[in-house]
């Protein structure tokens, strides 16, 4: 950390954040400048954000020189891309593409079955499907639970595809580890520790979505309280931040991607269905994913998207499934990669 | 609900929406425009918003006529402002101002009996105390947990102030529910639905924490959440939104207060100190929310604040907490308010 | 424009909105609702917006039918696609990709010839290059002024490649109609309404940049000033907006383009070095900009960019720029589109 | 400057970034880290921003010690705050609280003359008016131009009020000159460097209010512009920033004006009308502006606002000015300011 003090502080001011930095054992420099002194601290980045400096008479700022996310670093932790496989489909590595597919929400078995056929049809990796839906409107439909938990289970022994879905409460925990492949963690739930912790634990790769407002720094402090419980698979996704436009219903962040390769050693995929909210976006969108360097897209499907209980508008039709298909994986064979 | 045409839609377009509207039961008005033609859906706008209709041939958006929220509404719910009393201290109604202030985190006995002893000696209205706190690191300092609550019960006792206290987890549902006379959900869990209806059926009071990247109309359906359970008993609190400014941590969003108050019943207080994360910034901050018609504030004090584990550089010192309180106040009672 | 009213809004409101609305010659439409009335102003939106009548008595909302944009727009101004020609070389039309490139800043005649020389062995469209430049401290590099326009001419003599300069003041008019031959407006100034007209004056192409925190809606009113004094060769360029995310410089906004070519006629170009800020972004996001559908990109490249006076660590290396060249051309084949 | 490098980075890394500081003769020092080394830049921090250190190899980031902006600061210019003289008003210098008000647009000579002596009743400081209006849609009003001068320096001899006015373009400097007391440069060309240069040299003083999207640090280094002009008297002046929320127009930043007291010795106004859009909140805000500290607040009213040319919704009735300027003005008092 480095401590700039205002051009005002003298000796007094500097001598007490030097006590106070002299507690945690870190190593002190002072760097005298002509306007200002700044005081650097070397080593326990943690210990020295919990003294609350700033607060401290004379101090203008404390600036961090070390990034705040841990395990997640590429730099830190290991600088290898991580990569692992969920039932043959290998996720990471930067040779393979991964395009995840399927209903926003499971209505009924017919109507599951027959898009994780299309699905598999089109040579996709794995099978979306909600189960447990969070709502902003607490009027509005919310999932079918562990029936649509059965359903999923059902398409995948046809199918062979891995399962993707929410994982909402931690009540939901054992349901969730019985029947899902994948565990997704939802936007709203990315600042959620007590369900990243449990998720963490459940023995299963996580999909762990940027949170609408947070920053890329934050998605990485996330994926540590996931890391840290002993997974190692996280595949982060880019879906969209709130911003001022609302042309669009989330700005898609497609830098955040080239952004987090160069940052982290984990997968990200990019779920361009919630961000455009206009399935005429989608596959612009799921091309450019491709073609900015992701690891893999997560999309919505439907047969008749216009009789769907929930988003709707941003399903692509099923009918149109395998070009959409064959489109995005043309550009992600041009940087390299083949499908998972 | 409106649904606004394309200029290129014609009869087919138009037949097509006018059917799919008609399967709801609502009533549908269809007004041919100059360039574009409109079609209004009147009521049900739940059932509306469900059909999905952006996405079908020939429509350019869909606009809202009503608004989201119901229960939280001054104008669907009920006209007059609510009001309860939470032992004794009326909070809502126009009349009282709530001051509530305390330490970031319980930390010691000593710590927070002698800040309980300062709020209760200016005159104040709770105490505030965290036991449970959402770390944005996994490696931070997390809380002591029950222990805390216990010690905050203590200090309820010798001073006879009511405790406000955040509710993270579904999991310590009974806890909260035995400690707690006002139960906190924080900004990061405001759409943490599963966690509101648990909050909203303990049976005590809700502080409700607008999340940082919410908008007011999020706010009011999330207080929804809490009134479909049958408690009434909610406070709104606006705490900074994230922004594209850095120069504070959050941008304290006091044009909300007014705005709250046109359009919803529920009471509406502000929290000055972890927007500005500076407490240079909170006096004045807290000023202008009794200035703009808050009806409280809740603010961070601690003895030696450089000390505190968590959040130091935002909260007042205790020792300057008499004159704050009477500033503030003095600033209430130009609107016509006391403190509770 | 659909008037809506509040809940309580009765029969006298009513009618003092609709006697309002008369003085304009709308046709008017009253859509009474269980529980909100709605009124319908068809005709003269621009008339009915500056009635202002958001702040009459029971009026809750004004909520716009049509879009306020008008010569910009695909629906209602020409269906096709509009292009034009630059010096031989198509801009807009869906079949080519237009690659501008060159120096941020003008900074030496041997510096800017060799970039050119660069540019051109590339196969690139157009020479870009700034003469005068807007710079955020009043203490920092400028440009050269018009001795720089002087030797972008002379490059364009050289080799062959159109100009595009950035038009920063109407005092420079005459020098730069003289010099460019595509006038760039720059984000800080999409809304400094007194250049657009003067641009608009010209004769010439105009490059219109996405100010940083606009719309698209704005961004095609600001096109609809120059498109009214009879210019119709109009490029946008998306260029990243300011969000609360400080990883990458401003974050681009690449389902801005899709959208854009939903509702304008208008050719759409990206510029992915200042969103990046960092030159290991700028090649991927170029990749995506040519996958989402943009008709162009403009980047800066650079012999040696960390001596470059202005924005070096986004400036791509000159020696890379052929490879570079051909990995986008590659993408933008692969949606049907040439080098321009 | 604070030059972070990588984990990666070696002797070869650091030592180039050492030889490039070396060119401008700034002091450095090498701060070696268990992580990451960070190198010390002390003096000069244009110099070495210009060098563009991000994009050179092991440099993770650039991390500024010194702030932006110099004149405009009150650390590095002059501690004591700046107050100065508008026909006998004082402006800055924490005892007096500046109220200018008045029409949005000069329509006719009897409005503008009706509303001034309404302002000069109600003992305000100024009046406001505007002459020459930016119009996002180039087929909306866009002012009277020198006629609405001529007007208001009618009113200004009747009512002995001082006059403010926007400033637009370059071509209206001796215009301008001529009529305005106090120039105003609007928040779409905060960044209108050309403009900023040409109002500082006019010899008046200048309101320069905060661009949509700017952050406090732009606003003063804008204010820089201005200030090496020779011009001293800068007025700033918060209205309000882009931010997700739509609920209000703009979300207004309060929180501004305690940071700029902290960090400028200019004096600092608010806007509360173009940020709420709606009357009703004006005044909640108005309070709230005098509550946090601001040395005025300027706010638009009409004395038919339905009639209003131009944002009539958020004006303020005029026959409601008195009451409303009395309850401002209380509170401007009780933190110890008097009318200016």
């Amino acid at each position: 950390m480095m401590i700039v003090m205002t051009p005002e502080a003298g000796e007094r001011e500097i001598d007490a954040v030097k006590a106070k930095l002299a507690t945690t054992g870190v190593h002190v420099l002072v760097l005298p400048g002509e306007l200002t002194t700044a005081i650097g601290a070397i080593g326990d980045p943690e210990g020295v954000r919990e003294l609350g400096l700033e607060g401290m008479a004379g101090v203008d700022r404390v600036v961090p020189i070390s990034r705040p996310y841990k395990l997640a670093s590429s730099e830190l932790a290991h600088h290898e891309p991580t990569a692992f496989s969920v039932d043959g489909r290998k996720v990471g590595g930067n040779e393979t593409f991964c395009l995840i597919a399927g209903p926003c929400t499971v209505e009924t078995r017919e109507q599951t079955l027959g898009v994780a056929r299309t699905v598999r049809a089109a040579g996709a990796s794995m099978l979306r499907g909600g189960a447990f839906k969070p709502r902003t409107s607490p009027f509005a439909f919310k999932g079918l639970g562990v029936p649509a938990l059965e359903i999923l289970a059902e398409a995948r022994a046809e199918t062979g595809l891995p399962v993707v879905t929410e994982f909402l409460d931690t009540q939901h925990a054992d349901a969730i580890a019985e029947y899902a492949d994948v565990i997704q963690i939802g936007a709203r739930n990315m600042q959620n520790y007590a369900l990243l912790e449990v998720a963490g634990k459940l023995g299963k790769p996580v999909l762990l979505k940027r949170g609408l407002s947070s920053s890329l720094e934050e998605l990485l402090q996330a994926a540590d309280y996931i890391l840290k419980e002993g997974n190692e698979a996280v595949v982060l996704c880019e879906r969209g931040i709130r911003t001022f436009e609302t042309a669009t219903r989330f700005t898609l962040d497609l830098g955040a991607v080239p952004w987090l390769k160069l940052h982290t050693h984990l997968p990200v995929i990019v779920d361009p269905s919630h961000a455009a909210g206009d399935r005429r976006l989608v596959e612009p969108l799921a091309r450019a994913a491709a073609a900015v360097g992701a690891d893999g897209i997560i999309v919505e499907i439907a047969e008749d998207p216009e009789a769907a209980l929930c988003d709707g508008p941003q399903q692509l039709y099923a009918s149109d499934f395998t070009r959409f298909a064959a489109s995005v994986t043309a550009h992600a064979a041009l940087v390299g990669k083949r499908l998972a």
